[in-house]
C-alpha cells in the first residue's frame, strides 16, 4: 500500500485508511507485505510506485486524486508507467453528469478529476463521483476514508482473492515475558501456523494475548490446543 | 520513520505511532518525509533501514524490540550497520536491576530486551525498563505506544532542533473544487508558504479547510491575509 499526501506526514490528519485497507485484504486471504507513506512530491511517489509495484503483486494507493495542484498521484503513477496522462473519457462523462445534476459549473479543477494514465481503466465511487483508476497491478484511489472505503468494496470483485486466513486470539493472563520462552518452542514445532505475542496493558496489569494465524484449519486447531495446554500446565 | 510488525500489517493492531512521531516531528521542527511499515521479516527490516539511513538524516523506528522470538528488529539493525548484536552491559544491568525489584527471573527471553548492536547507546524508557537503543542515525524504539512515547521524550533533547514550523488553517466553508483554481494561483505566488486544502465532511455538507505551513512568519502572516480576502470577495 502506497498513502500519498503531506497532511499525513505532518500529523495533520491521521491515517485511517492503512488499518483498514490491512483488515479488509487480510478478510480477502490477501496478505499486506508493506506500506509506505509519501508526501505530495512527484519524484518520491513516482519512486515508490515502481518500487512496490516491482516488488509486489497488487499495490494500493490513497490520497492525492483531488481537484487541486497538490494532487498529483495520476500525473506520477503515468509517469512510473511511461505512459500519458489523458483526460479519461469516462470519467470526464461522469463529473458532466453530476456537474449537470448539481448546477455546478465543470471547471478546470473539477476536470483535474478525470485525468488518468492512458490505458487505466476506472475504478467506481458511489461517494462522490470522481473515480479512481487501475493501470497494470496499481490501484489508485481517494485518501478521504468514506471514498477509499466505496472504492475498495467496487474494486474486491476483480482481486485475486486467496484463501481466507483463519485465526484463534488466546489471552495468556500473564506478561510477555513468562510466556516468551516456551512459545518459542511451539512456533518452532507448528510451521503452517504464524505466532504472534502482543502484549497491553489491561488497566491494571501487563497482560498478553496471543495471536495464532494460518491458512490451515487443522494445523491452527492442534497448535490452537498446544498453546491452551501450555498456559493450563502454569 | 519505520514501523515493524506482523499485527500492523494484518490489521490486527491499528498504529497510533505514526500520528504520534508525526505531530511531535512538527512540533520540533522536523520534517517528516517518508515513512514504512513492514513485518516481522529480517530481510525486509534490513532493507528498509539501509534505503532510509542513507536517505534521511534520521530515522526512527517503533516495534520489534519485545522478548520473543519474532521481535528481531534488533537483529536486524546490527545487520544493517555491519555490525555484531551483542547484550548491551548497562541493558542488562536495567533489567537484572528491574527483575530482582519484583522477585521476577531474568530468564532468556527477558534478556533478549539487553541485546542492541555493538557501539549502539541506550534510549531510557521509564515505563518498563526495558531500553530502546540509537546507533548512527537511527534510532530503535518499542512498538507499545506508552513506551514510544516515552523513549521519543528521553531521545528529544539530543535530537537536532530546526526552526519551529508554524501554521494557520482556515475554513473554506465551500467544496474544495469551488476554491482549487485560485488557491493554485495563490500557492504560485506565496512559494515560502506551503498550501494545502483538506476536504471534509461537516456532517450537512462538503467543505473545505485551507491549511498554510510555513517556517517564516511573515510570509505566513502575507499568505493567510490573501486566502482570507479571497474567501471574502466570493
Amino acid at each position: 500500500m502506497l498513502v500519498i499526501g503531506d497532511e499525513i506526514l505532518s500529523g495533520r490528519t491521521k491515517d485511517k485508511n492503512i488499518g483498514f485497507l490491512a483488515d479488509y485484504l487480510t478478510d480477502l486471504g490477501i496478505d499486506l507485505e508493506e506500506v509506505r507513506i509519501v508526501g505530495d512530491r512527484k519524484a518520491q511517489i513516482v519512486g515508490a510506485v515502481k518500487a512496490l509495484s516491482g516488488e509486489y503483486d497488487l499495490v494500493f494507493t490513497s490520497g492525492g486524486i483531488g481537484p487541486t495542484h497538490d494532487d498529483i498521484t495520476a500525473d506520477a503513477v503515468a509517469a512510473a508507467f511511461g505512459v500519458k496522462l489523458i483526460h479519461h473519457p469516462e470519467a470526464v462523462e461522469i463529473l458532466r453528469e453530476r456537474a449537470a445534476a448539481r448546477g455546478w459549473e465543470l471547471n478546470e479543477a473539477r476536470l483535474r478529476m478525470a485525468r488518468t494514465p492512458e490505458g487505466a481503466s476506472l475504478i467506481a465511487n458511489v461517494v462522490s463521483g470522481a473515480p479512481g483508476f487501475s493501470i497494470g497491478n496499481v490501484h489508485v484511489m481517494a485518501g478521504v476514508p468514506s471514498i477509499m472505503q466505496a472504492m475498495l468494496d467496487a474494486l474486491a470483485p476483480s482481486l485475486p482473492s486467496g484463501v481466507k486466513m483463519m485465526s484463534e486470539t488466546v489471552e495468556a493472563h500473564r506478561g510477555e515475558g513468562e510466556i516468551a520462552d516456551w512459545l518459542t518452542e511451539l512456533q518452532a514445532a507448528h510451521p503452517e501456523v504464524r505466532m504472534g505475542s502482543y502484549p497491553y496493558h489491561d488497566g491494571k496489569r501487563y497482560t498478553t494475548r496471543i495471536v495464532l494465524r494460518s491458512r490451515k484449519k487443522e494445523a491452527l486447531k492442534k497448535a490452537l490446543c498446544d498453546v491452551e495446554s501450555r498456559l493450563q500446565s502454569g
